[in-house]
């Protein structure tokens, strides 16, 4: 299989727009000699960005040009109907057009999702195109979907996302047999909803290996390679995650700055600190995968820096070279198969 | 305003059973000489550890003996059918009759709901008890509720949980007005379900402090006093933020028993790193409220020990000294008042 691998950049998306994407563009370029770049947007705005990063004449960098920018609070609706020359639009129409293997966008989810969807189309036997992100756990790191696309879910949405989330990490851990957890309550308490029971019935019957309900605290200690839920309990799982990482680290902060011994035993601990930091750093993980489109899309982090949105651009690279799509695709085919056989 | 104040403990509940409760029992009642208890449980294995912990012939505790015990992973309507003489339905009996101002149970918690609403009853105009806790976020705390009683909810639910939450938040702080939160997902994404949304109506409507939806990661700022979800999100937030913090302390030692170098910096730093663990300990925040029942029941970590056990022994004599539940059945007949009225 050929290396070579072609994205299409949304370089206006994110807070920071071209000054986070077109650094990110070229230290990921730098580093792997098989990847081509199309970024697109607004020329005036492209073009001394990429003279400041070194790119203008780089043989395997274009400009696609977009006269629009999605805004970050710009409703999907909005942003589908009049802004059919958007940079995202136009990253996504590379991918239709077969231009590009794969789009990166750090632009407004809602408006990424409906734009994807209605450009590219979901794949056959998936309703509901879901997202996907990895998280780091003990002594690993797990995926989970969805994270907000589909706030109500039906069984069979449900068992869809675990087939799709699966397949992303089988293909990405080289082959190794992910275990498929569903998020639920604890044993103790009233054991689920409808759902999740339906689902969980459905997981038991499919030939995956379905490790049965993970409750929340236990996904961090690597009991599933993929944790399935619907988009309200896994936006609210992640983003909770998210905010006591952040309150613990504020904490660490102010109780090393309390007095002078603890700001000396802070500079002592420093580098242990800063390696706990790296460890856990969030942007190691940017790149939320838009699963069960015709297509790669990946969404990077509205508020990423050079380095997150680097990672998001090989996210799509990766996805792009082990054809997530198609393997889904293939997948479902399967299983389709199986059930008609019956 | 007298300051007495007599509990029923659940002796025999929790993992750790007497060698927590009386222990912890003993702890409370020496530096609160206004407080009563009634140790309910098996006298033969009460009476050793009471004995042990220098309790036996204490003018303030009483022991009620119960035959039964329910275990940890008994189904509630198993526990309510059969174990009549369980030190937990004890313990509830207590609070009915009068004998107690709110009885404390480390035990199962669905059985304890399930005892709990059937030997109490519900306040009249709540539908569903929720249960409560208290959380720890940047310079402050949070109550949130439900956090798995009600997995499905309608809106009017998540309302009554707002004016339960509001109550208890607002007597235990001392009279100042308790800023309500509704936790949903974020702006960029799909907005929430209906019935977050309805009951951001009937929030709106309220004469509560409303501060509109909180995101998962935002709750750890310091943005409500009372954040409010169906049972199976908030079960699922806190368990996630509780693992996201095990995960983190997990690595913080692993980071500081790397190597040698970093073993000398985790000695130095380790008055702070234990500074930080003091202030984040659960065993702090231990003590879920029952709310929505003609009494208090406050429900302990099965797990806790003698420390967080204790804990959960002074939630409950605050609430008891609050009269949360005539606070509610109040504010519930002023806001049933005003309907009638309209």
């Amino acid at each position: 299989m050929s290396r070579r691998c072609r994205l299409a950049i949304d370089a206006m998306s994110g807070d920071a727009g071209v000054t986070a994407t077109v650094p990110a563009a070229a230290s990921v370029m730098a580093s792997d000699p098989d990847l081509e770049l199309i970024l697109v947007g607004q020329p005036d705005v492209l073009h001394p960005a990429l003279q400041q990063a070194g790119l203008s004449d780089h043989p395997r960098l274009r400009v696609q040009a977009a006269s629009e920018v999605v805004e970050m609070d710009e409703s999907p609706s909005q942003a589908l109907r009049y802004k059919k020359d958007s940079s995202m639009r136009r990253a996504i129409d590379q991918v239709r057009q077969g231009e590009a293997d794969a789009c990166v966008s750090a632009g407004n989810t809602g408006a990424l999702m409906a734009t994807a969807r209605y450009v590219l189309k979901t794949l056959p036997g998936i309703d509901r195109p879901a997202i996907c992100t990895t998280i780091p756990c003990r002594g690993g790191e797990f995926r989970m979907l969805d994270l907000g696309a589909n706030i109500d879910c039906s069984a069979e949405h449900l068992f869809q996302f675990a087939v799709m989330g699966a397949e992303l990490a089988e293909a990405v851990s080289a082959g190794q047999r992910p275990r498929i957890g569903l998020l639920n309550l604890g044993e103790e308490e009233i054991k689920g909803n409808d759902q999740v029971k339906q689902a969980a019935q459905l997981l038991q019957a499919s030939d995956m290996d379905y490790v049965g309900y993970v409750e929340g605290d236990r996904m961090f200690a690597n009991v599933a390679d993929v944790v399935v839920c619907d988009g309200f309990t896994g936006n609210v799982a992640l983003k909770s995650s998210e905010g006591v990482a952040a309150m613990i680290s504020h904490y660490l902060r102010e109780e090393f700055q309390r007095n002078l011994f603890s700001r000396l035993a802070g500079l002592v601990a420093l580098p242990v600190l800063r390696s706990l930091r790296r460890r856990l750093d969030p942007r190691r993980y940017n790149g939320a995968s838009l699963l069960g489109l015709r297509g790669v899309v990946v969404k990077s982090h509205g508020g990423a820096d050079e380095v997150a949105f680097a990672q998001a651009i090989r996210t799509g690279r990766v996805e792009a070279m082990q054809a997530i799509p198609n393997r889904i695709d293939a997948r479902l085919g399967q299983i389709f198969g199986k059930e008609m056989a019956r």
